[in-house]
């Protein structure tokens, strides 16, 4: 990794693949803000959640797509793809930002769980460094960035100038479009898939499935990501990976666990 | 599935696989508690997280492995095991507990972000489904689940008699050996994993990597699992799915966002 005296070390990732619009978007406005290293899995990653590679090793290559663009492709996960990344090209000194994305599609809500998107920058504050995942409500290849890419801008300035809260990385949704009212600090929505599985079956008759699902928002306040998207707001959730549910803990306290 | 009038419908899941050890002493102990439904990966499946599958197909088999016992194993991630069971299975009638392992290792601290068996339970969870993950000290396929089980009964027959809190599960390991003290409710601790990456040539002479590394505990309290394990404690976590940092939510309303 080259180092430049005064801008920042920013570190790109995605689960759509090192080819994808979305990342070459990000990484346009990462170049404008600080020297750049992309570390991308090498095919679609979507829906990976926090998955690591332990069973296989991986392959990890350099690539050149982009005019001065340190760039590297791996065959693991997102999540792999930033450790990759702390451990063999930043060798320990770590990146001042860590950007994912932008993700083909929305991760607002609990679709932050399923996120390959969101588990590079939650893997990215786990290594204490400030991190943002990105995604746009389009699913298309042909998906129009530019109207999210001055926020973009702004909200990765904001990081490098403030840090965030510790143990914590922002995830931020864009709405379809470019009629983006600004921007709302929001709560995740209480919204869930229900799924339905497309049984189908194959030349021999044996039965497979696809999965598939209907969004359900159970939730009706104002102040989730859910209601900022629809009402043409960027969304910004503050994520935290203590899963610990300390508001429990008084609970199971009370209870009989003799044996 | 098959319907008790009077006992509870115990859905089993695991991340190591089917045939694993760890899930067989489970499935013993729910069967002393209910009627046991089984979906399980056909393969190892450790390290998943909360990763789903949606690019390509699933399979799904109805398998005859111990007497009595409904069993499914699945082409699928941990995660994709629960959504099949609820959705195939149960078919939107659903089951009284979800019990995920037990996993031949611990899912104490960071551990429960990375691994299948949690994310499983998380599914459960997700569902509105009491849910727990149980995981051991002890990697091998010789483990000794034994004095885990007695443990196991009460955490459950708990659960079933007391419901969990809205919204979250409960994340239970056990450390190795026999002399265990009792049952600490605890918080996760504070530490992450220290990747190093083993990196050999393959016959072609081009670089593989292994991914390997060193548990960093950085937590020095002694209401943590991480405490609890190593004073010879089973370790129970309330554990939550909504990721939202409250906490960070007024502080993100005070920066700049002009663009």
């Amino acid at each position: 990794m080259k180092k430049h005296a005064n801008r920042p070390n920013i570190l790109v990732v995605n689960d759509d693949g090192i080819t994808a619009p979305g990342i070459k978007n990000l990484i346009e406005v990462a170049q404008e803000l600080g020297n750049v290293v992309v570390v991308a899995p090498d095919g679609p990653q979507s829906g990976m959640g926090h998955a690591i590679t332990i069973g296989k090793p991986l392959r990890f290559d350099k690539v050149d797509l982009y005019p001065g663009v340190e760039m590297y492709k791996c065959s693991g996960t997102p999540v792999d793809c930033v450790k990759l990344a702390v451990n063999k090209i930043f060798k320990g000194q770590k990146p001042d930002l860590c950007v994912s994305g932008i993700n083909h599609g929305l991760n607002n809500s609990i679709n932050v769980i399923y996120s390959g998107t969101m588990s590079a920058a939650v893997e990215g504050a786990i290594e204490s460094i400030p991190s943002i995942g990105f995604s746009l409500d389009d699913f298309s290849q042909e998906a129009d960035f530019s109207h999210s890419k001055k926020f973009i801008k702004i909200i990765c300035e904001q990081v490098l100038a403030n840090g965030l809260p510790p143990a914590t990385l922002l995830n931020v949704n864009f709405p379809k479009g470019a009629d983006l009212k600004g921007i709302k600090i929001c709560r995740q929505a209480n919204a869930k898939w229900a799924e339905e599985f497309d049984e189908r079956n194959d030349p021999y008759q044996r039965p497979y499935y696809w999965l598939t699902g209907v969004f359900q928002n159970f939730d009706k306040g104002e102040d989730t990501d859910v209601w900022a998207l629809e009402n043409n707001y960027v969304s910004v959730v503050p994520v935290q990976f203590d899963l610990t549910a300390h508001h429990a803990i008084p609970v199971l306290n009370t209870w009989n666990f003799d044996v």
